[in-house]
Formats: structure tokens, C-alpha cells, sequence
């Protein structure tokens, strides 16, 4: 593998969370480490927005294992999102990882065109808001972050986990977080569990919504 | 209110995390975990609401060491919640640990009447509403809470944390909520980290406020 990785290793779960309660630490890394707390060798996740590849690079890391076993189907609306997540693969681990990796040009909402019905998924990424380093006012928007929040829902499998970043400092990200909020809000307790993690004298810091599925 | 039960030993915070995020631990036991965290053996804490004394036993298991050093302060408006408080510790702890404990039958938002000033005080746990067991039209105030959300901020020592449980499942619940996320998200972030954990498909369930200071 090589070292030319940007993402930080994932920290464990009382590192990130101490670390998020006194300041040093993002929410981000908070989800990663919840995130390789329920992920297993083998698993088949979905990165729906894979931005700028970080995310989809740090769930290759937990699902693949030396059997070759192990899927991320990846997908951003953006080609330049694709592109950079293609080229930080490239660059951070061998062929045999990134042929674990089914890259493609959709739109979240779409996600069940390329995801064959019947498959396990263990966890669903969703890292809304704007491509960073990109243009700005491409973003994700509510309407279609509902259509892809009920596809994930429909596709997880018991025991999985939805996990939202949600981010508020841009204009429209308000609106998108109360449409996520009411979506997980719903849900039913007897099959599901939402929660949300917000910093509150940063306010406009990232939101974490994980819904878990019984 | 209630907080975990005394016979449970306090979760690692990553049993505890995930615990929560799965439906499977109640977010007390998140707050639990994280208190271990933060104090050490031989520092002075506060139970600013000592209801049954729960949180003042979990609290003098963490402060209580071999050389009989730690101290808490814990006090509550209702003497039954004091005599409550008494009775769990006589039951669960020697005479030398019961010793560390100073009770007081005073409002939360006096506590610095009875704290010497610059002690150093490393956490204040607030556990807001009623008194489990007792009667559910005597609640915390936001106005009050305020007052002593103000106090322990001032009280509080660096590297300390102040812990609050909000309850929204009784009438005046969410009053009070949004005075203590008003407080808390003023807070400067230079001196001040402050987050919240809450359920979103359970909206009666409790709140964590978590406010560290740098």
C-alpha cells in the first residue's frame, strides 16, 4: 500500500468520541470509528457521495480482507468527484483493493439501479453538502437526499447502519438537515434507531445522524 | 431521574457508544463512560442534583482512592431525594468512602455557597425533571438551572467537563432544554466545547449535553 494516503488511520471509538467532547477531535472521525465497529471483513457497503474518494477509501480499508471479498458500490453525481476518487485509490492501495470498489456516475437517490436487490448491505455513507475543493453551489439537495435516505433504508440489512453527514454552514444545508431529521425521526423504534450528535457553540459545524436497523 | 442501576459497573465507552447508537444502552450509561473518562481518582466533583444518588455512588467510585482522597459535593431541593441519596450510599460503600460525600439540601443554582472558592472542581453533573419515585410536579427550573449551569461553568477547572441529562418527557422538559442550549451554545469556543447526544426517533427520551472546558 502506499503511503501517499491522506486519510488519517481510524481511531478507536473513545479516542474519537473524548477526542470530539474536548475539541480535538472532528465528528468525522467519530463516525469512521463507529463505522469500523460494525463493518466486518467482506462486508458490501455503499459510499453515496463519494466527494473526494476519503470516505470510500476508509470503508475499502474495512471491508476488504486478503480473500478478495468485500464491495463498496461508490457513486457521486459530479465526474470530478469520481475522478478524485479514482486517482486517491490509485494512489493509496493495490489493484486487488480497487477492483472492490464499483465506481458510478449516479445520483444517490438512483442507488438501487446499480445495487443488485437481495444484497446484504451493512452500511450506507451519505457525506452531503458541496464537493470541497469544487463548486460550491453544486449540493445536495433535500428532495432527492429523501429518495436516497429510503433506498438506503430499504437495502440495509439487520445490524447495519446509515450514517449522515449533514452539514449546515452552506445555504440550503439547514433545510437538508430538518429533511433528514424528519425522515429519521419517523422511523419505527420496534425495527430502528436514529440518533444525532451536534457540536452547539459551533454551529455551523457537521451534524451526524446514525440510524441503525435492528 | 433514574441513572444506572448501582449493582452495573460503569461500560467502556465503546461498549457504551455503540451500545446507544443499537438501542441496546441508554444514553446514562454513554454519560457514565464518560465521566470515567475524564476524572481521576482524588478530585472533587459536584452532584448538583443528587435525585437517588446514582450518579453521586457511580461519581464516588470514580473520585475515591486508597489514600481517602476525593471529594463530592452533592446536593438536591427535596430532602427525600438527600435521604435517598444517604441511604443507597450506606448500603453500597464503607464509612470511609460515605465520608467523601458532602451532602447539602440546597437549590443547584447556590452551589457556590457551599463549594470553597478555587476548588478545583473537575466535573458537575447535572441530572434534570423529577424525582424517580417522588413527586412529578416538583421539577427543575429553567431559571434556577441556568443559575447554576453559570455557577459550575464558573467552578469548573480546565480540562474539566460539566454533564447535563435533560428530560423532555414532562411538561416544562423542553423549556428547560432551550434554556440550557441557549447557555451552552454561547459558550466562546476558545475556552468552550459543547455537543449534544440525542435520540431523534424516540423524542420523550433524554438529552446529553456534554460541555468541556479547554
Amino acid at each position: 500500500m502506499a503511503s501517499a494516503d491522506k486519510s488519517c488511520p481510524i481511531s478507536g471509538i473513545e479516542d474519537a468520541l473524548m477526542g470530539f467532547i474536548t475539541g480535538k477531535r472532528k465528528v468525522t472521525e467519530v463516525a469512521h470509528s463507529v463505522w469500523k465497529n460494525i463493518i466486518q471483513k467482506g462486508d458490501t457497503v455503499v459510499d453515496a457521495t463519494c466527494g473526494n474518494g476519503h470516505d470510500t477509501l476508509a470503508l475499502l480499508k474495512m471491508v476488504a480482507d486478503e480473500s478478495g471479498r468485500g464491495c463498496i458500490y461508490g457513486m457521486d453525481i459530479q465526474n470530478s468527484a469520481l475522478e478524485n476518487t479514482s486517482s486517491l485509490l490509485e494512489k493509496s492501495v493495490d489493484r486487488n483493493e480497487r477492483k472492490l470498489v464499483k465506481l458510478f456516475s449516479l445520483c444517490h437517490s438512483r442507488m438501487e439501479d446499480v445495487i443488485p436487490k437481495d444484497t446484504l448491505i451493512r452500511l450506507v455513507a451519505f457525506n452531503l453538502g458541496y464537493l470541497p475543493g469544487g463548486d460550491k453551489t453544486i449540493i445536495t439537495m433535500p428532495g432527492t437526499t429523501l429518495m436516497a435516505l429510503c433506498a438506503a433504508s430499504r437495502l440495509l440489512m439487520s445490524g447495519g447502519l446509515i450514517s449522515i453527514m449533514a452539514y449546515v454552514g452552506h445555504p440550503g444545508g439547514r433545510d437538508e438537515l430538518e429533511t433528514i431529521q424528519s425522515f429519521t425521526s419517523s422511523l419505527p423504534v420496534e425495527s430502528w434507531v436514529s440518533c444525532k450528535f451536534e457540536m452547539l457553540n459551533r454551529p455551523s459545524g457537521p451534524v451526524l445522524v446514525l440510524v441503525s436497523k435492528k
